[in-house]
């Protein structure tokens, strides 16, 4: 890919930086509502998670505007090569981050409806866990986009392994708590769907380090395994 | 939106044609990996079920080479207006599309786990029932497509509140199951998984009638009520 400096054109570079500067400030919203989702429920912080409800038309305001953004920059400079997959790869990062942001939404519905029932002993600790593990995900990602690494986004990519693991091992506990007592079911399934939200959460930060390899590579590494990924990113590196 | 005829290249409405048959056929393939999926498990069928599972490739090779085709359509054609917004919905529509196949493949790995449990007297009917409708969604997602037809876009849109209501009463159903009798949990547990799967591709099959609503009045309406996206397609037409 070309440097953004190699533009002929001034103003060209300008749009490409705010495109750049919106998925960023975009990516910090999401990354907030993630943590501010998680917060709410292990505390039972019902304004807290309202806050959060209500903010997620403000992600999805960025995505049409990003997204509008993106169809003028290629209407008008016509971009091909490099600049094209910058552009592609901005279209679908920022569905994947709209995304993110509904799964935070359904993180923060789960925290109202928990908050109203009795608290667990262990504060909703395999929750509180959990959700560290893929807010760090989500901020490596980002990360990775921002300096357009591919190494670190293949690590992004290997941490979702984990955190599938850590989600079955919150699924199973969650049964074993349903089995000896079924009177908690419809308490322990809002905390399920909270637990999948959550790695749903990673499939998409896990989808967003794809594109930053696509784009730096211009390889299409989507339906490939782990080690394949790790092949392509070395070579000619 | 120009009709593809009025273009004069020739070779260039080969290639939108090209690409619109793809994303046709790569909808057919979803269609019939939901409908195998919804079978599997209704009928215990293991092999149709592995089907399934081993098919999603064809599901994930579409989208590459989808994918593929619409970038070299623009960087070579440089599309503008009406043939920008058709390769950009198509970009985004083959992506839901390729989740779409995504959750038949979890259905069909349901399948697998209930295939080997005490089946239900009622031949998991919520399920059948539930996936007659999505999948009905899907392919009238996919019709509007064909047809660029707004006004059966908005209806399919209005069926997912539907689907949504009725995978609400199934969740009721399979909680009362488990609580009136806890050693059905894990099995209730994969129906349950399903029918997540089942409404989550009613999700997808909306966000596809939301790009033919964009293709054609190149209007976005993510993110709006169902009767303001009713009163963008009526307007002007």
């Amino acid at each position: 890919m070309e440097p953004l400096d190699t533009h002929i054109s001034r103003q060209y570079n300008v749009e490409l930086e705010n495109v750049r500067s919106l998925v960023l400030q975009m990516g910090g919203l999401v990354e907030q509502q993630i943590e501010q989702a998680i917060s709410a429920l292990v505390q039972g912080n019902v304004p807290l998670a309202e806050a959060v409800i209500v903010t997620d038309y403000k992600v999805n305001n960025f995505e049409v505007t990003i997204d509008e953004e993106c169809n003028q920059i290629i209407a008008r400079r016509q971009p091909t090569a490099g600049d094209l997959r910058l552009v592609l790869a901005v279209i679908k990062t920022i569905t994947d981050m709209e995304r993110i942001g509904d799964e935070a939404e359904k993180i923060a519905r789960m925290a109202v409806r928990l908050a109203g029932e009795e608290r667990p002993k262990n504060n909703y600790m395999e929750i509180h866990a959990l959700g560290t593990h893929v807010r760090q995900m989500v901020h490596d990602a980002l990360d990775a986009y921002a300096r357009m690494d591919t190494e670190a986004a293949v690590r992004v990519a290997q941490e979702d392994l984990k955190v599938d693991q850590e989600y079955e091992g919150v699924m199973r506990q969650m049964i074993t708590f349903m089995m000896e007592d079924p009177r908690t079911i419809t308490r322990v399934l809002n905390v399920i769907w909270a637990a999948r939200a959550l790695e749903r959460i990673g499939d998409h930060a896990r989808n967003i380090c794809e594109y930053v390899i696509y784009l730096v590579k211009g390889k299409d590494v989507r339906h490939i395994s782990l080690e394949q990924m790790e092949k392509e990113v070395r070579e000619g590196s």
